[in-house]
Formats: structure tokens, C-alpha cells, sequence
């Protein structure tokens, strides 16, 4: 081990921190990093920095945002009493992309997986209880990803959310996408067809 | 767009400079490193900023370190007239890892592959070739990865070589290892039995 740099032995323990990446994943980013003429790989790091230094989940909804409160929870023209949920932040920057959704998010922070040691009480399931008390909306939408464990997801939410608050009306997205797909990397055009063709539980 | 922080459109963007991150990489990396708590981001961005603040190749033989010339290069114990030609620092490392190479390395940077757009120019053969005249070699071990693609800059290697130093022992890498595996996660008896049984060209 005498003539390895200890940079590469840290970096490669320290990569392997990220959730999802292992040994492989760990060497594909560094040694990619440091292929890299000098100046791009001080920009990547420098972006890199910049996005966990400022980006923080929102205190409302728990999206990502340089913020305390997101620009959507804390736009006056978006409508509060439409609440989508969504996996991740980058689920409800794909609907964002769309241009279409007028109401707001909540972020789940991830899908009930027994394979993955997740379970309901990992999700951010309180808090979005907490906000139907609070803001009484008229709709909640179940956005969670169309492949097993997301309509798992989605299921179990109905069950809860039904029992909870009877009158809600709760809606689950049309499946405009083929099963298994991920949310964040459908076209805009699937995506749009599975929030329009949203059916209630 | 609007509501998507920049942070996040930015750091995306600039993940995809790495080699081998297209979209699905950079978001695996960014909302990987988002979901880590504040001190793990950090501590893992600085690793990074650390290794690619500190690591060149060397001058001598191209391998990462934070030396002009590297340890191994520069070490009155590693016996300069024997030369292990690999692909990348990380091969290098893992020859390092079984504690028995007592030569020095020559990292050419790549391989050669049609379908990635590498040729021979792209690599640091001529550096290889400066470096055989100089020190005299009694022996060059080629140790690109047991695939298609490393086969085929070993046998281009071997034919150059041969035709530039015909007195030159150019040896390959014996097949410990299975067609197709990659050197560097190797296990080290395999790679260890890879070095013994080296064959001649």
C-alpha cells in the first residue's frame, strides 16, 4: 500500500459514503475526475460544492431549495390546496419542467423498500399528514415512480390517507409510462398524459 | 425551469463532464451526495477537492501522485530496467496492493478502442519508447486489462515494440483471469498467478 497516495485511499472511502455507490462507482467518479485538464475538474468540484453547500430540503414541502421555504410553497400564485407527492426533489423537477402543475409538493425523501432496509416510517409521512390538517386541500395526487415499489408506495398512502382524512380526494397518476420506468427520465409528454389520466383510489 | 434551483441545473451539467456520466450518472451523484448529512457532504466534497487538488500524473511514468516524480519512480528500490506497461493508475495500484512487483510502471492512459474513438496517438507511447531507450530495459511486461480491447493494444504494442528494440523481452500478462474482467478488481491471487504465468511475445 506504501505507493499508493493517500489522497486516491480517502477519496475512494469517501465516495463510497454517497448512497449507491460501492468500490466500482467509487473508481469510475475519481479516476474520472482526474482525467479531467485542471480547470474542469475545479469547476465540477466547485459546482458540486456549491449545490451542497446552498441546497437544503424545504422546511415546508422537503424539496431542494437555496431557501428556508421553496420559491413553489412560497409563490402566491401557486395553489396550495393541490398537493402532488413525489419520491424526490428530482421527481417534482421533472413535473416542474412541464410548465403545467400549478400546485404544490411533497417530497417523500424515498419509497417503502424492504429490499432497501425502508419503511414507512423513513418517509416524511408525518409531516405531509401534518400539512393536509393544516392547509385542508381539495386533492392530493400520488406521484410516487410507476414500477413496483412505488405503487406499493402509493397504496399504502391511499390506505392511510383514506382512513385519516375520509372526504380527501386522493388520486394516483394515469400510467402514461411503461412499468418499471423512473419518473425523473420519462418525456414530457408521458409524463404530462400520466398526470392528466390520473384516476382516484 | 423556474423553480428548479440553478445550484442543481449547474451541478448536473457539470457532472457530465466526466468521462462515462451521462444525465442518469449526474443525477445519481448529486442527489446522492444531497441525501448525505451536512458534515458527510462536506467531508466527501473536500476528499475530492483534496485528490484532485493534489494528484498529476508523474512525469516519469504518468501514474497519480502528489510528486512531480512519483514514490515508485523515485525509490532507489524499484529496479528501473523492469517495465509494467498499464492502462491506467488504478492497475498500477492494484499490482502495488500485492506487495511482490519490485519494477516501476508506465500508465498509457487508455487503451486502444475503435468504438470509443482511442487510437495509439491518444496514448503515451512515444513517452514509453523515450523511457525504454534511456534506461535499457531487460524486460517490459505488458499488463492491459485480459479483454478484447486490451488484447488488441498488447499484440499493437508487442509488433511496435519488437520492430523499434528486437533484442527487447516483451512479455504478456499470464490469464489468471477470466476473458473480460477488468485488472483492477481482480482478485489478488488471480492477478498475482496473472503476473507469474506472463508469457513471452
Amino acid at each position: 500500500m506504501r505507493f499508493i497516495p493517500k489522497e486516491i485511499e480517502r477519496a475512494l472511502k469517501e465516495i463510497q459514503k454517497i448512497p449507491g455507490y460501492g468500490e466500482r462507482g467509487a473508481r469510475r467518479l475519481l479516476y474520472g475526475l482526474l482525467k479531467l485538464p485542471d480547470q474542469e475538474r475545479f469547476s465540477v468540484i466547485k459546482a458540486l460544492a456549491e449545490a451542497v453547500k446552498t441546497l437544503h430540503p424545504c422546511k415546508e414541502c422537503g424539496i431542494y431549495t437555496d431557501k428556508e421555504v421553496c420559491d413553489i410553497c412560497s409563490s402566491p400564485e401557486r395553489d396550495k390546496k393541490l398537493i402532488t407527492v413525489v419520491e424526490e426533489s428530482a421527481d417534482a423537477y421533472a413535473i416542474e419542467r412541464l410548465g403545467k402543475y400549478r400546485g404544490v409538493y411533497h417530497i417523500l425523501g424515498g419509497r417503502i423498500s424492504p429490499l432497501e432496509g425502508i419503511s414507512a416510517e423513513d418517509l416524511s409521512i408525518d409531516r405531509l399528514i401534518e400539512r393536509i390538517e393544516k392547509y385542508q386541500p381539495y386533492e392530493v395526487i400520488l406521484a410516487t415512480n410507476p414500477n413496483t415499489e412505488g405503487e406499493a408506495t402509493a397504496s399504502y398512502l391511499a390506505y392511510l390517507l383514506k382512513k385519516r382524512f375520509p372526504q380527501l380526494k386522493i388520486t394516483r397518476i394515469g400510467f402514461g409510462a411503461a412499468f418499471g420506468a423512473y419518473l425523473e427520465l420519462l418525456d414530457g409528454q408521458s409524463l404530462s398524459n400520466a398526470l392528466e389520466n390520473r384516476r382516484g383510489f
